[in-house]
C-alpha cells in the first residue's frame, strides 16, 4: 500500500512541478527537470542528509521515466487540470503522508534518534516542493499556506507514537493516512493555517 | 570555549533566520524551519561536501530543539529585538568566528589539503546565511554587505598559520576570536566593505 | 583532450559566474564565490548525488585557485568581454560538452544504470549554471533559453550509444564534441529553442 501511495505521490508531485515550471515559461526540458526535482527532491535531500547512499532514485531509474513522463503529460492535459483540481489536491495530500512515512522508515532503519527520524519524515514530505519553488522563484509555499508541513509533522509524531505502543503496521499506516488526509483536506476546505508572523520588512537587525 | 561559542552561535543564527522568515510572512512552521536551516545549514553543507557522515546535527538531536526553540522565542521577544541589536551583532560575529574555526578543524581532521580546509571554514561560516537568504528570496547578504565572508577567510588563514607555527591551541583560538570580532565590529561601525563590482545589468554575455 | 577541455570549461564557467555576480553588485568575495560555485557546482552536485566521495575539487585544490582567479580576472577585462563574446560562447559550449562527457564517465565507472548515467552527465553540464542563477536571483537560464540542457542530453545519449556500439574512445569523443558544439552554435545563431510552455500565471492549482 505504501509503495502504491508512493507512486501516486511522485506522479502528483511531478505534475505540480510541471505546472509551476510551465507558469514560468520554461521549455520542455525545464518542465521535465522541475517535475523530476519536485517529485524526487525530498527523498534525495533526505538520503544525502542521512548519508543513505546510493540515493533512492539512482537504484530505481524507472522513477526518472515516471516523473518526467508525468511532467510532460501534464502539459497535454493542462487545460483540464483545473477541472481535476479536487483529485489533484487529494493525490498531493496522499503524497505528503506517504513521503513522510517513508522518510520516517528510512530514518528508523538507519538507527537515527527520534528527532532526526521526524526531521527525515518532514524533509521527505516538503523539500520537493521547496526546491520547486526555489527554482521557479516563488516563495516556498509549504511554509506559509494552509497547513502542509504541519500535517507532515503530526503524521510523523503519530506514526512513531503508535509504533512505540506496538500497534501493528497495518493499523498504524491506516491511522496515519486517515488523520493526515483528513487534516489536510479540512485545512484546504476551511483555510486552516498556522499563525503567520507579521514583521515589518524593515525590522532590525 | 569553542563549544560554548558554538552554542551561542547557532542560537544567534537561528534568531536571524526567524527574523528573516517573519519578515516574509511565513507561518510558525516556516519560522522554525528557517531558524533550523540558518543555524545548522553551514555545517551541514560542509559535512556533505567533505563526505563527513553522519552529518553533525543528526548526532546531536538537541541542536534541533535548541534552534527551533530559539527561532520561536525570537517571535516572542521580537518587539525588543531592535533594542538588543548591538548584542545581537556581537553574537552573530562570535558565531561567524566559531563556525569558521570548527569548519577548519573538521577539514583538518579529515586530512584535506589546506585550500579545502579554508573552504570548509568559510562554508561553515557563511552557508547558513546564504541558505536563509535563498529561502527568503533576498540577495545573499553575506556576499555584498559589510565585511563578513572576508572575516571568515582571514580567521581561517590566521588560524592555520598560527597552528603551522606551533602556537598552542588556546592562544590560537584567543587570537582568532580577537581579530575576527574586532574586524567584524570595525566593519559594522565604519561600514567597511570590499569593493563592489558595478556591471550594467545588460552587460554581455 | 578531455582534461584540457575541462580546464577550459571551468575557466569559462567561472567567468560567466563572475559576470552574473558583478551584475548583482556583489563584492569581490561574492564574485569569487559565485565563480567557484558556477564552475565546480555541477560536478559537486553530481558527486554528492552519486555518493562519489571525496568530491572532485577537494582532491584538486588547484581548481579552487583557477576558478577564483578566473572570476577575479574577468572583472579586470570586463570592458572587453563583450568584444570577446563569440569566443566566450564557444568556450561555454566546449564546457557544456566536456562536463556532460565527464559526468557520464563518472556514472559509468560507479556502475550506475544507463538513465542515471545520463542524468549524471546532464547534471554535471547544467547545475553550475542553475546554482549561479539561484544565487544571483534570476530565472535558471539553462531551462528556458536557446538549446542548452537539451544539447547536454543529446551528447550524453550519443556518447553512450557510440560506446555501446564499441566505437573507439577517440572517435567517440570527437563525434560528441563536433555534434554538441555544432548544435549549440546553430541554436545560438538561429535562436533554436524547445517549445516553451505558456501557462497563465494564475492557472490552477
Amino acid at each position: 500500500m505504501l509503495t502504491l501511495a508512493y507512486l501516486l505521490a511522485i506522479t502528483a508531485e511531478a505534475m505540480t512541478g510541471a505546472l509551476a515550471a510551465g507558469r514560468r515559461q520554461m521549455d520542455l526540458f525545464g518542465v521535465s527537470m522541475i517535475a523530476f526535482i519536485t517529485a524526487l527532491g525530498g527523498g534525495t535531500v533526505r538520503d544525502i542528509l542521512l548519508g543513505n547512499f546510493p540515493v533512492n532514485w539512482t537504484k530505481h531509474p524507472e522513477y526518472i521515466y515516471l516523473t518526467v513522463g508525468a511532467g510532460l503529460f501534464t502539459l497535454v492535459i493542462v487545460r483540464w487540470v483545473h477541472k481535476l483540481r479536487q483529485w489533484f489536491l487529494v493525490l498531493d495530500a496522499i503524497g505528503l503522508v506517504a513521503f513522510t512515512l517513508i522518510g520516517c522508515n528510512v530514518g528508523l532503519e538507519l538507527g537515527y534518534p527520534v528527532p532526526v527520524v521526524i526531521m527525515a519524515g518532514i524533509i521527505t514530505g516538503i523539500f520537493g516542493g521547496i526546491l520547486r519553488d526555489l527554482l521557479c522563484q516563488r516563495p516556498p509555499e509549504v511554509l506559509h499556506r494552509e497547513l502542509y508541513a504541519s500535517v507532515s509533522l503530526i503524521v510523523a509524531l503519530m506514526y512513531l507514537q503508535l509504533r512505540h505502543w506496538g500497534v501493528n503496521q497495518d493499523s498504524t499506516l491506516l491511522a496515519a493516512f486517515s488523520v493526515g488526509l483528513l487534516l489536510r483536506m479540512c485545512a484546504l476546505r476551511w483555510h486552516w493555517r498556522l499563525p503567520t508572523v507579521q514583521l515589518p520588512v524593515t525590522a532590525a537587525p
